[in-house]
């Protein structure tokens, strides 16, 4: 049935749908564990990450693992653990790239305290696949209250 | 493994299972963009959208997008960003019709401000294909703090 | 193209990923619908559940069952009703068992009232099949506010 007609809905094949549900996931574990060095990996070598919340895009894999590294060391001496989920994928494949629209909410929680939404944002990614494993290539986060 | 028996967890595939999510992540990135033509097309023509909030249902297409405009441009002057999210779905399928039943948050974030939830519901869906599409047919949203 | 490396995004195929997000999705309506007959079902007979926030495991099906029984009734006579989203699922398959790192919120709604975040968590379930169906063998919640 899926592969009749093209629809905006059958875009991508479920395995490639599934694929890029599980590289988030671990994706955000990684970061949201302080693992920085297997985050870094999650992305090309000269990847970029821009945000309109950055004055500039961060380009490469080093810099964007330093700037999370700074930022989550920041956290952690506050006490606060953040958690990131994305939602609502819309996924489109291009050739090799692949093209991700999402939701992406941050959640923080203070020791012995209550969690609460500390950002709603768009994520707009690029990825592609880099020795065998899904890498962003180019990533676009937009906080709702900046817009 | 999954053909050989019939459980409650292998009631669809999972092709079937990622076409419906793409299709939530489409409709609900529509609304919060304000996309009110595109979004009014993933519901079908004589579509129904019911919830406890509102005292009778909306019926048809063109109703059920002039009220979710009237909303959402009340909301923009407002300088609110709200975005839906839908997850924990179970989904069931039954010759051409689909049923869906999930939870769906609505966050809101004002201009320059923090986010927060403004709504945690049930959404229980009829969805089937329509010029190889897939549309809702019946919405019911059943507010929490309605209950 | 999934099949043709060990990668890290590509440990479970389409069909299991899908599975185990139906699963969840059911065992999470159960419970905050307050079905507990079948929500115990959702675990192995010898089941064991785990968290940070319990001075000891609860062991067994029937002591699962009991005590989400107890916090759901208590929960109910505020009128309170809790929603359990699981979200980021890593997912692993090792011979008949699979092994998930999700992340959990507990969302609370009072009634007439405003939802809020209750818990930010990390769960950590190993599933197998039992009589055709997914059931919890070992489930670990760790509350990020007690860490």
């Amino acid at each position: 049935m899926a592969q009749e007609s093209a629809t905006h809905d059958v875009i991508v094949n479920a395995q490639l749908h599934s694929e890029i549900q599980l590289f988030y996931a671990r994706q955000m574990q990684l970061l949201d564990a302080g693992d920085f060095d297997n985050w870094a990996l999650t992305f090309a070598v000269d990847g970029v990450f821009a945000a309109n919340a950055y004055p500039t895009p961060v380009a490469g894999r080093d810099n964007i693992a330093a700037a999370a590294q700074k930022a989550t060391v920041a956290l952690a001496e506050q006490g606060l653990q953040r958690r990131h989920w994305l939602g609502m994928l819309s996924v489109e494949s291009d050739g090799g790239v692949v093209r991700v629209t999402c939701y992406a909410l941050v959640i923080e929680t203070p020791r012995a305290g209550v969690p609460s939404l500390r950002h709603s944002t768009v994520c707009t990614d690029e990825l592609h696949r880099s020795g065998g494993e899904w890498v962003v290539r180019k990533r676009y986060v937009q906080r709702d209250d900046l817009n």
